[in-house]
């Protein structure tokens, strides 16, 4: 006979970070407002337990939907939560993913056990239902270590940009500002652009070169590993 | 009332994926052969379910120290695998935990459902239980991109060392050799070694200088992040 385990099984929930991008402001993070007990009332990443013969991205991607509507995103895995006390409705292990995304192209709205749901900025976050706040600052940090490893912008700028708009979302997902013409010469050093024979249209100051990602190019980067010493 | 959850709750169980450093060999990794079914007979990770309140890495060391007779590593998530199909007795996620020993520092011996423990080489793996060999390239995979942002050799090198003996520890975890020249040049740059006033004794080449780490300047370097571009 299979071994198995007699003891009561602890919990499984999946919980989401998604940042948004957006460009007027500092990164934000979707939180939703819990309906129910533990931490009613309370703001706390879009999750919750995962099915019977469901698989943990595919809880995560139900909860986000149901919570949040939204959909079709990207989400990686950060790690796994089981310090035995994190929920007070008894022994549950979370598995934790993020995304980053452009905040623009998401509509928010609440439903479910969320009471509300919506962006907040990352620098003046609500303190957090459960261990979320730990949670958070992980997926940052995980971020931001990606970042200097791999190529960012391709699902985040339109189609045509401006290496200033490229700045802006570096320095909005690592939270500093950058040297102009270091960030340029780092950057261009990476071939992944192209140099348009175009330029900004509409704009009051002196209009500026527009570039494309080179998606071949990109997707390499993305394969080989990359140090970009901002 | 707290909303909980009715469905069955998959099962949580952790795996170990402990590589261990043999100078002369390639990369090993401690496995284990299963007593009980499913996969009775088989080589798998060291690993079992998680106890009621208890948390994961506890769960992961108390597993290893069971069934290897290893205690006292430092184990590092990877990362969680919830396939429902996974675990032939039904939905299981198992949360996994690698680390990089020096295996002659780490005496094993098997015990409660394991048959056999032993090391193996990495490039001879036997057929591994459940999902583990998908488990255990994961596993190599983060320590090849870990190990180009942080240095190691300090718990694996006795305390003085040659560079020859620092090259072979990388090589064996990369899996490929290294210019000589160029590796010392990188390796110089990182200025976390310190040359001492000793050469090796008792060789019968020319005796090479000896070096130790700066112990310092190496958890300096562990926290900021570099790229070991070999």
């Amino acid at each position: 006979m299979a071994y198995t385990y007699d003891y009561p099984r602890p919990a499984v929930t999946v919980d989401c970070v998604v940042f948004g991008l957006d460009p007027t402001d500092c990164l934000q993070v979707l939180l939703i407002q819990r309906w129910l007990d533990p931490f009613a009332g309370q703001w706390a990443l879009p999750g919750g337990f995962v099915r019977h013969q469901e698989g943990l991205v595919q809880a995560a991607h139900r909860e986000l939907r149901e919570e949040t509507g939204i959909a079709d995103l990207f989400l990686e895995q950060l790690q796994a939560y089981g310090q035995p006390q994190r929920d007070p409705r008894g022994h549950t292990v979370t598995v934790a993913f993020y995304a980053l995304v452009n905040l623009w192209n998401y509509q928010v709205r609440a439903a479910t056990d969320a009471k509300q749901a919506r962006w907040w900025p990352m620098d003046r976050l609500p303190a957090l239902a459960f261990d979320h706040d730990v949670i958070v600052q992980d997926a940052i940090a995980t971020l931001r270590t990606t970042i200097r490893h791999r190529p960012i912008g391709f699902e985040l700028l339109p189609a045509k940009f401006t290496l200033t708009q490229l700045q802006r979302l570096y320095e909005t997902v690592l939270a500093r500002p950058f040297d102009k013409r270091n960030f340029r010469k780092k950057l261009l050093k990476l071939d992944i652009l192209v140099a348009l024979d175009e330029k900004e249209t509409n704009v009051a100051h002196r209009a500026a070169q527009l570039y494309r990602f080179d998606q071949a190019k990109y997707l390499e980067r993305q394969q080989t590993e990359f140090n970009f010493d901002l």
